[in-house]
C-alpha cells in the first residue's frame, strides 16, 4: 500500500541521487489557455527522464541484495538508462536486458552509464522474462512501473510540485504503464484532494485508457508512435486501481498533436521533450481538458530522450505542418530563363529556398515541360498563401508535393 | 556607479516581472571536466533570454517617463523581444527600431509581444541613431548594454547564482556589448571575491576581447557567426572598465565549437541554446579555461532564441561533424543490380540511408559509370569507419562529399 508517507520516505531516501528539477512558468502557454501553466522539467533530470527516481528508491530499499547480486531490468528506453545511472550512483552492478532490435544508440547510452547489456528476446515481454529469470538467480529485479517502491519513487515528483506550487489545480501526466501518474496522484491527492490529475496516452497505444474503459488490462492495439516512451501494451496491475481511484480523466492524443507540442516546446520554451514528454502539452492545447481561467496547471514533461536525427525530422515535419516550410511542385516550360523567372518571383515574396529538384522527364509531365520540386522556408501560413497566390497570378501551375 | 546594492535594488524592483530561472546540475559536463558544472538557464526566461531583466529595471526606474511617452529601443534580436515583453508587463508602450533587413520572424515575434516596429537603418548603428532621435522627442531610450540600470538588471542573475550555489568558483558568461557580464561580475565579485568570472566571445566578432587587448573600443572585424546574439561590433564604454577590473579572462571560441556545444546541450541536457547561449559550454569544453577538480562552475546559458529552420541545420551540421551522418559518394558501374548491391552492403552494416542522389552523367564520371551521393545515419565515428572499410573491401571507390 503506497501512501503519502511512503512517498515522503522515498524522497528522503533518494535525496541528492536525483536532481530536484525546476517547475517553470510558461507565459506563452498560460496566455494560450487562460490558465497559469507550469512545466515540471524532468527533461533536466539525470539520464534525461524521471525514471531514475523509482529505480533509485527500489535499489536503496533493497541495498543489501543489490550490493550482493546486482540489479536487473528489461527496457529499450528510458528505464534502461534510469536503472543504469541509479545503480552506478548507488555503487551496485546493473544488467539491462534489451530486445535484440534495440537501437545501437540506446545500447551505447546505457553502456555509457556503466551497465552491462544483454540482448535477449524478440519482444520487450520476452526481454522481461529473461530479466526475471536472472532475478530468480539472485539479482534485484526493477520493474518499470508495476512495483510499489518504483511508484513511490516516481511520486516524489508530486511532492516537489506541491512544494513549488501549493495551490496547483490540475496536473497533466503522460501514461505508459502508469507508474509515474500513480505515484504523483497518491502524493498530490493525499495532501490536496481538490487537485485533479489527468493522464495522457497516445491514441496509437491506449492501453490504460482501454483498461479503464473495458475493465480488462490487455491492449491489443499498438501502432508506432512518436511517444515511444509511453508505448506500453500492458497496463500495470498495481497501477490501474490507483489510476481508477485518483485520475480524472485519461485522454488520448494524436501523432500530429504530439509533433506540434514538441515543436511548441522547442520554439516557445526552448525545451526538448521526447514524444511522451510533450503529450501533456498536446492534451492541454487540444482543448479536450477543461481548464478554469487562472487555475494552476502543471504539465509533467517526463523526459527528453530523443535521438538527434529523429529530432531533426520532427522539427521538419512540424515546420511543414504549421506552414513554416512550403513543399510544392511547379510545372515549367523547358526553356532558358524559366527557372530563373520562377525563383525571382519567390525571392520577391521573400521565400527562402531550402531544397530544389529539377525533374525533366518524370512520368506525367508533358513534352517541353519540366517539374520543379521546391521546399521553401516561410514565415507561416499567411506567407505560404501569399507565395502561392503570387505564383498563380503569374501563371504558374503549382501542386502540393 | 553600479554596486551590489544597486543590483539588490534591481532584483527587488523587477521581482515577479522576470522568471527566477533555475540553476541545474549537469552530471555529464561535470564528468567531462572534473568540475561540478551547473547551468543557469536563461533559455527558460520570458521571451527566451536574459534581456527582460535589464529592460524591466530600466523601465521601472523611469516609470513616469515611460508611462507618459513610451519606451524605444533598437535591436534585431533578443533585446527587441526583451524590451517588448518588459514594456507590455509594465503597461507602457514600446517602439522597436529594427534595421530594414530584420527577419520577418523576428519582426513577427516582437510584434506578437505588443510592440510597434519601425524599420529604419541599413545597419544596427543607424537604427540606434533613429531610436535616439525618437528618444529626444520624449520616449525613454533603452540601450542594450551601455546603461547602468540595464547592467544592474542583468546583474540579478549573479545574485541568483550566489543564492543557489554559494560556493561557486567560476562563472562563464557570453559577451557581446558586455552588459550581462558586467552586471554579473559586480554582483558576484562584491560578495565573493574569490569567484572568477570568465567572458566568452565568438572569434568571428572579438570586440571586447580586442578592446581589452588594444585599449581601444572599436571592432573592425565581424564575420557572420552562429552566435549572432553576441555579434556586437562596439564594446560599451561603461562595460569595458568593469570587465577590465573583474573579468579574467575573456576568451574566443570558433564556430565549430559553438555548433558542437549547441548539440551537446541538446543531446546531453535537452536544452536549446542559441549560439551565444552555448558559447560558455564551447569555452569550457575547449579546455582553454583552467578548472580545478571539484570546483563549482556555472555556465550562463543566456538565451535560446534560434529559428527552427536554423536549429535544424545546426543539428544536421553537428551530426556530420561528429560522424553521426556519413556523407560520401560512390562510383558504380551502370548496370542493373549495382545500386541494390551497394545498398544491401550498407544495410548489412546497419547504416540508415537518409538521402540518395543518382548522378549518371556528371562531369568527371567515366562512361558506363554513375556516381551515387549518399547520406547515411550512423552510430558515430567507429560506425562510419566500419561502413567505409566494408565498402572498400567489397571493391567500391568512395570519396567524401
Amino acid at each position: 500500500m503506497i501512501t503519502v508517507q511512503s512517498i515522503r520516505d522515498a524522497a528522503a531516501r533518494i535525496g541528492p541521487h536525483r536532481i530536484r528539477t525546476p517547475l517553470v512558468f510558461s507565459p506563452t502557454f498560460s496566455e494560450m489557455t487562460g490558465a497559469r501553466v507550469y512545466l515540471k522539467l524532468e527533461t533536466l533530470q539525470k539520464a534525461g527522464s524521471f525514471k531514475i527516481r523509482g529505480a533509485t528508491n527500489r535499489i536503496l530499499c533493497n541495498l543489501d541484495i543489490a550490493k550482493a547480486h546486482g540489479v536487473v531490468a528489461a527496457s529499450a528506453g528510458n528505464h534502461a538508462q534510469g536503472v543504469a545511472v541509479a545503480a552506478h550512483r548507488a555503487g551496485v552492478a546493473a544488467t539491462i536486458v534489451m530486445p535484440v532490435w534495440a537501437s545501437g544508440a540506446k545500447q551505447a547510452a546505457t553502456k555509457g552509464y556503466g551497465a552491462q547489456i544483454v540482448l535477449a528476446g524478440q519482444t520487450l515481454e520476452e526481454s522481461v522474462d529473461h530479466a526475471r529469470a536472472l532475478a530468480r538467480e539472485g539479482m534485484l529485479f526493477i520493474h518499470p512501473y508495476d512495483d510499489e517502491e518504483v511508484i513511490a519513487g516516481q511520486g516524489t515528483i508530486g511532492l516537489e510540485i506541491l512544494e513549488d506550487l501549493p495551490d496547483v489545480d490540475r496536473i497533466i501526466v503522460p501514461v505508459g504503464g502508469g507508474g509515474l501518474i500513480a505515484g504523483i496522484a497518491i502524493a498530490v491527492r493525499g495532501q490536496r484532494p481538490s487537485c485533479r490529475v489527468t493522464g495522457v496516452q497516445a491514441a496509437a497505444c491506449p492501453s490504460v485508457y482501454e483498461a479503464l474503459r473495458t475493465g480488462t488490462a490487455l491492449c491489443t492495439l499498438a501502432q508506432p508512435t512518436l511517444a515511444d516512451g509511453i508505448r506500453v501494451t500492458q497496463a500495470g496491475s498495481l497501477t490501474i486501481p490507483i489510476i481508477r481511484d485518483h485520475v480524472d480523466p485519461v485522454i488520448l492524443v494524436e501523432e500530429d498533436e504530439i509533433a506540434d507540442a514538441m515543436l511548441a516546446l522547442i520554439e516557445r520554451k526552448k525545451v526538448i521533450a521526447e514524444g511522451a514528454g510533450a503529450a501533456p502539452l498536446a492534451a492541454l492545447l487540444s482543448g479536450r481538458i477543461p481548464v478554469e481561467p487562472g487555475s494552476g496547471v502543471v504539465l509533467v514533461i517526463s523526459g527528453g530522450n530523443i535521438d538527434s536525427p529523429l529530432l531533426e525530422r520532427v522539427i521538419r515535419r512540424a515546420l511543414v505542418l504549421r506552414g513554416r516550410i512550403l513543399a510544392c511542385s511547379v510545372l515549367l516550360e523547358d526553356r532558358p530563363g524559366a527557372l530563373a523567372g520562377l525563383l525571382s518571383l519567390i525571392a520577391q515574396e521573400q521565400g527562402n529556398i531550402l531544397d530544389i529538384h529539377h525533374e525533366p522527364a518524370a512520368p506525367g509531365i508533358p513534352i517541353g515541360y519540366v517539374r520543379i520540386r521546391l521546399e521553401i522556408e516561410t514565415r507561416g501560413k499567411d506567407h505560404v498563401a501569399a507565395i502561392l497566390s503570387s505564383l498563380k497570378k503569374a501563371g504558374y501551375a503549382t501542386e502540393p508535393s
